[in-house]
């Protein structure tokens, strides 16, 4: 059982974005930093449920595929799942639609946590918690049945856990764009390589894979 | 006739250390930042002065030897070339010895420009003056014969060459550790990437050697 987490971060660190409006509500810098993953035949099929087979299948699609194996449950911030954008919209189901690409439970830290759990055809479950990362790594392994746990994000969320020494693998994938504003994924984490191997690789699109692994 | 930069920076952007100490007037993290470099047959030679032909011969030599090529000129701030560790030292001569490896007329930028010209039997010349980017870089060019100029450090000389457009080739080596302090190249540099074609391929050392080059 290991603990993962994958990001996409710009050259200059930033794994959030700060242009986003109701009617784009992930913003377009968004759309630049995920732009080589969302190309990728695996996001296209595990997301958007395109089984046409189009998309690309290099590098980049690999770490996309690695991103969905083996996970047996997920953990991820409030802000991820959308509460910080639809606070007071009791009926608000995440923005996956019908079809979450994460077919297992998912823990959503929140404060407002007097959530009844929602539950999908699919096997993806969110369950609503105010916890430590401890806590609900505890949770969430235990909900995995021996399979890894993702943190799935947002940014603080995986730095909360990055911080409490949690985390056994760490991808990003590096876009070479400055965005210059946001949360930056590396604030406050000096000498963290020193508790993993690092290694790195570029995959054909221009995207940095970094991979931090444990032992 | 190109302008060119190399840095070494740490995979959260920083290319200058904080714990420098008197008797250790680089600190201990420049030493980590730039260990691939400095482990070079290129550096060995260029700038230690080592004939044995010892040291890398691989992607960050490469790199490495690239940097000293067709080079007429260079610029550096008064912190690189020392001025900021001893201002009132009238006989400071850089770090670099009585073989300094620039070989060229090297421009330094200071406030303290009244200074006569240093000057080495191997061709380097340092001169020192009171200029803008652009004043400094007509200068240079003219004094380089044809040959590119280089904008030698430290960050934040090479940062407001950045920022005025005067940076035709931008070569990071990316060590991939976090320093978490410093002066971080890519602060207020958003959207760079949008004059550059950006190429990245990763180093035997683990290092990622980017590439932001006009055209």
């Amino acid at each position: 059982m290991a603990v993962r987490a994958d990001l996409n971060i710009s050259l200059d660190g930033y794994a959030s974005t700060t242009d986003q409006t109701p009617e784009n509500p992930f913003g377009e810098d968004w759309g630049r930093l995920v732009a080589a993953y969302t190309a990728t035949r695996t996001f296209r099929e595990r997301v958007l449920g395109d089984s046409s087979g189009e998309g690309t299948t290099g590098v980049d699609d690999r770490y996309g595929a690695a991103y969905f194996e083996n996970i047996g449950a997920e953990i991820m911030g409030a802000g991820m799942f959308g509460l910080h954008n639809f606070p007071d919209d009791r009926d608000w189901r995440g923005w996956w639609g019908e079809e979450p690409p994460f077919r297992c439970p998912v823990f959503v830290l929140t404060h407002d946590a007097d959530r009844d759990p929602i539950v999908f055809a699919n096997g993806t479950e969110f369950r609503f918690l105010a916890a430590s990362p401890d806590e609900a790594l505890a949770l969430a392994t235990d909900a995995a049945g021996g399979e890894d746990v993702r943190i799935g994000g947002g940014v603080d969320t995986v730095r909360s856990f990055l911080a409490a020494g949690l985390i056994d693998r760490l991808h990003v994938g590096i876009t070479p764009i400055l965005l210059g504003r946001g949360q930056n994924l590396w604030a406050e984490l000096r000498g963290l390589e020193s508790d993993y191997t690092v290694t790195s690789e570029v995959a054909e699109s221009g995207v940095v894979h970094v991979t931090f692994a444990r032992g």
